[in-house]
């Protein structure tokens, strides 16, 4: 390997495992003047990486998530809107929405002194009035490199490892956005579904630090870890009828499909919900009626507001919450990574290393 | 008939025409200390008046609306759940969510002064932290007279007939309560569908007065009219093709079913869907996708919010907007009146008269 080339992953097209191409004679990436360049130590794997390989996100696309079609892929058809935004995505794509590292060299514009800076990488970047991706839209962190506009590189101070820090960014800023658009408060009932995935574990966190009342539906065997968390209540997926209709005042939703409408019903009057995923199926029946009878707010959350990254950081060096490390793997394993990921049968993240 | 009774209509049950009953020897009501005896002078026709009787807001429904199950009832199923809030209506009740009147006579807490004020009734009334509805929890306008704490009768000063301010209530504050919850502003394109009725017609007032770009969804004989009240572009349903996908800043819809899913492709990233009523079917498919990658926000709109009549009031006394008026029955003739808002071949609003 020379001082240019790198080690990492490419994405050479939508479909199974064997689009996933470990290199190790990659091109460094260059960096414009209002660039960073990131030695990434760590990246967290997350449900949007198989999602945007296998097209989940396509319209021509109604399945739930699977480990069957994470493995293999939905089918082999050409989409051509197969990413968050709706557009194509551009072969071969270095992906990855998760990094920690540290700037190794920065663009003309940009002050010396970020060199040496340990970081986290915003994955919702704002550039030119649109919203991009980290390792969607642009290559991201499963590689040894990678470059980001200076302002989305963010230094952060901790005593916790590059893995812990690289499993934070993806899942824990889309759960601080979506409990700020429902605005939780004190005191309230939150009901989170998914709740051992990234998002559904940071939600639990979140949730405690504003001292609502936390239900979680999940699987029986993650219960104990999810009660260390913060959960008061758990249910499996078959016990929804447990829980009162009209008692919920948010839910924060991962799960969608079939249970979209149940999960309407426990909320009361004026209640939010709150989805960023939707595992068991993207179609979701519901009942326009329980909608505005009971003056509800759906919100979509994916773009991050303004104040998500800044709160992700002061509740990282605060130490208000913890990683959830289940497992590292080195970046050339990603296929057994993900193989385990798409296993869920932990409570947390999985993080991919590049040493 | 003597001084203590009055002409109305009760309602028996749920069901068809015949739970409608006309008589001239209902009690006039009794006024509490902090309530206002107001003689109804017009009392405008509702869909909610007609999904109350057939007890269409049930869970056990699933049908659209239609002159058929509006005539006769959807079943003879005995519901519990046949109102708003999603309990059971009490019966007899007089319904009636729309009126124009001038206040009688006034409880002991009430000053003497109010007698003689032209009023209309806030039909979203907020009692001990409830929200009950004007005509479906209490008894409303289809009757000579008719109570209501003193808060709910606004004073009005307008040179429209009594016909024309009791077209106002119910329509008029829907549409303004989408379009505060929505956040309409200028310039923005928005989508109305179900646009000739009460709702739909009056939404195209209120968003003209904050400078939108109005598009409509209805039926071809009715596009001139709507173009005269400020429809820049007209569509019918099946016409949805030709709008843009990611076009639309905000979608008022009042259709819902099959409609809700295609309606939501027209929003932009950021697009804003209220929903007040769901004439083509209760349940709608969406795809939860959507909803989360384009950051959408779906509102149910049934309680006003608190600026919501202040700001009608405001309007009509400035003659923002204009009554539309098609038609007005004596009070007895209810059965045809509803018949001929059921066939729904014209732009705006039925009436009920007592004289």
């Amino acid at each position: 390997m020379s001082l240019e080339s790198m080690k990492g992953v490419l994405l050479n097209g939508h479909g199974g495992f064997d689009k996933l191409e470990y290199k190790e004679n990659i091109p460094i990436p260059e960096i414009k003047d209002d660039e960073v360049l990131i030695k990434v130590h760590a990246a967290g794997i997350n449900n949007t990486d198989i999602n945007t390989r296998i097209a989940w996100y396509s319209k021509n696309n109604i399945l739930g998530n699977s480990i069957e079609i994470g493995e293999k892929g939905i089918n082999n058809y050409v989409y051509n809107d197969g990413s968050w935004g709706g557009e194509g995505i551009k072969f071969p794509r270095i992906q990855g929405i998760d990094a920690c590292g540290e700037i190794v060299d920065v663009g003309k514009l940009i002050n010396k002194s970020r060199i040496g800076d340990r970081v986290i990488v915003n994955p919702c970047m704002k550039i030119n009035s649109n919203y991009i991706f980290f390792g969607s839209e642009v290559d991201g962190a499963f590689a040894e490199y990678t470059k980001v506009k200076n302002d989305f590189a963010l230094k952060i101070n901790s005593k916790f490892t590059n893995e812990e820090l690289a499993s934070f960014p993806c899942s824990y800023s889309t759960a601080e956005n979506m409990l700020l658009q429902t605005n939780l408060i004190k005191g309230e009932h939150i009901l989170i579904t998914g709740a051992s995935g990234g998002v559904g574990s940071a939600s639990i966190q979140l949730a405690k630090i504003r001292n609502a009342k936390i239900s979680v539906i999940s699987e029986i065997e993650k219960f104990n870890d999810l009660k260390l968390l913060g959960a008061n209540c758990t249910y499996t997926r078959d016990q929804l009828n447990d829980i009162q209709d009209n008692s919920v005042d948010v839910v924060i939703d991962l799960v969608g499909g079939n249970y979209t409408n149940q999960l309407i019903n426990k909320l009361k009057h004026f209640g939010r919900y709150a989805t960023a995923g939707a595992v068991s199926g993207p179609i979701a029946n519901i009942d326009i009626r329980t909608l505005y009878l009971k003056d509800l707010s759906l919100y979509g959350c994916t773009v991050l507001r303004s104040n998500v990254f800044p709160n992700l950081i002061s509740y990282i060096e605060k130490n208000e919450i913890q990683p959830l490390v289940k497992k590292t793997f080195s970046l050339d394993n990603i296929v057994e990574a993900q193989r385990y990921f798409l296993n869920k049968k932990f409570v947390g993240k999985i993080v991919l290393t590049t040493y």
